[in-house]
């Protein structure tokens, strides 16, 4: 890798850039959830963030650096949802165009709200096509900015703020559950935790099916696997980024892992007791929490919540299959 | 009526007993709904008040007024499922003996929820029995206080609390949404409006099927109807209550009506696009809001939402059949 790795300070830069633009989203609780796990937790809603996860972030922060000229061009992602939208919405607000690749498969919720913020989206399919190489062939083609939707330091750097701010109103914890796909959110997270509550244990959570990370993390060297099958769609990587695997490496704890059932129980819990949506992925740190639960008696744990974007219909048949 | 009728300072007292006790719910906002409403709407959510409904406020207020002897006596109260929680809750706080009446046909998360606060749970049949005259049956022969659902001053003082904190935060309103089945949480809102924001418009919503206020409100006396079937369970309300209604004829601008399809509309508009559960009840005031959307541009509106117990087989099922 070329370039250095992305400090705390680039996450404090990002926060700067954020401000005024990202919500700050709540920390919310449940006396119902402390008194179950026989612990203090804290929930970051990240679900309550602009169009719906911390995706916007990253994603306004990548943009919001760019120069006169790249942003003339414009940018070019892709993505199988939130950060669709995040680069959309992002580029909507700073006036930039945006090509977005999204899977046949997208859920509608995300591909309508992504069109709606102006976005040229361009259909892929999941499971045979590379859309990663896509979107590069476009960006060179045409003369756009590609804007990963993970492995990038201004991107991993904005995703950090949301656990930045978690840190800033409780203080130090002594774990933080943090949900992982291409390790954007987890990379970010573990920046801030190291600097602003330095024993705190980090756990990046990944779907069973998807253990990709897991597995990365045990040999010491980044594990490609099948694009995962599981309901927890922004976790369907098949590998972790060199980048952010980098900071994986030196500052996350442990990885587990979670099967699709406790992803459904976790979403009812939330919709239920907390009376919020909270999509399948969003759901990996509390899952993970609760299968931790006897060791993490009389602690103190913070949850990233990463986004709430599911359309009800495809919640209602999520709710029907796993009663 | 031998009694003088609640004031705002009966509101102002309530919610000094309620300091530190009750949550002071968020009031939240959605560009996606200003944008459609071409209106500013604050949302004031008590689906997140604790056992999620604004009735703990008046549950607790009432009880938090017995003496010694009344509170080692115990309490009795009906109802079809979040003035149960809200009794069962306050007594369980306030250490005092609790017996609810709740229908066959309550929701099985809020009979759970009674029960798991300690109080003793009797059933009923909604439809063809006089629960007010089983729990005052009880009140006499066992020497317990009823604490009505509504039709008490001290219960609909606790209520206006909710709206009392929403103009203390987003300051005066042009209209203001309520949420109505028997008027407690209308009649309290209105103390707390008339006093706060002299201008606004209040507007009760009840469902169509049990549109008895709306009735009462034109013919300037109470009308009673059959038990309506809706799905707003917690506006099921025959009539609406003696000392509810001197309040809503004095202070009430006006009663809306929306169908059941339209309240499902509205919770998954909640759910997908604000991330958060609001049952069917409390989707009246938002149902009503969009109704009138015409009559609102450019203005400030305030919604109350109820409250937001719901289970999930039951969410998913309206979701399913009203598409």
């Amino acid at each position: 890798m070329p370039q250095a790795l992305p400090t705390f300070d680039d996450v404090l830069a990002a926060a700067a850039r954020l401000e005024g633009v990202a919500h700050k989203t709540p920390v919310l609780r449940s006396r119902t959830l402390d008194d179950r796990m026989h612990a203090q937790i804290y929930v970051k809603g990240e679900n309550f963030q602009r169009m719906g996860a911390f995706k916007f972030r990253g994603g306004f922060n990548a943009l919001a650096k760019l120069n006169q000229t790249q942003r003339r061009a414009g940018v070019v992602a892709y993505s199988s949802g939130n950060h669709a939208q995040a680069v959309a919405l992002s580029a909507h607000i700073l006036q930039i165009p945006a090509t977005i690749f999204m899977p046949h498969d997208a859920s509608p919720a995300k591909l309508a709200a992504t069109q709606g913020y102006g976005a040229k989206v361009i259909g892929y399919d999941r499971y045979s096509e590379d859309a990663s190489a896509l979107a590069t062939d476009l960006s060179h083609s045409q003369g756009l900015t590609f804007i990963p939707p993970f492995d990038h330091p201004d991107v991993l750097s904005g995703q950090g703020t949301a656990a930045l701010e978690l840190f800033k109103e409780v203080g130090e914890l002594d774990a933080l559950f943090v949900c992982l796909g291409g390790g954007g959110l987890l990379s970010g997270s573990a920046l801030a935790a190291k600097a602003l509550s330095p024993d705190c244990q980090i756990v990046g959570v990944e779907p069973e099916a998807g253990n990709d990370v897991q597995q990365s993390f045990r040999k010491g060297e980044r594990v490609k696997i099948a694009t995962p099958v599981t309901i927890a769609d922004g976790a369907q990587t098949p590998m972790v980024g060199a980048i952010t695997f980098e900071i994986i490496k030196a500052l996350v704890d442990d990885i587990h892992t979670v099967t699709d059932s406790q992803l459904v129980d976790s979403m009812r819990f939330y919709a239920e007791r907390m009376k919020m949506l909270v999509e399948p992925t969003g759901c990996l740190s509390l899952a993970a929490a609760l299968q931790a639960a006897d060791s993490l008696h009389g602690k103190k744990v913070g949850l990233i919540v990463s986004g709430g974007n599911i359309d009800m219909a495809r919640f209602s048949q999520l709710m029907m299959t796993y009663p």
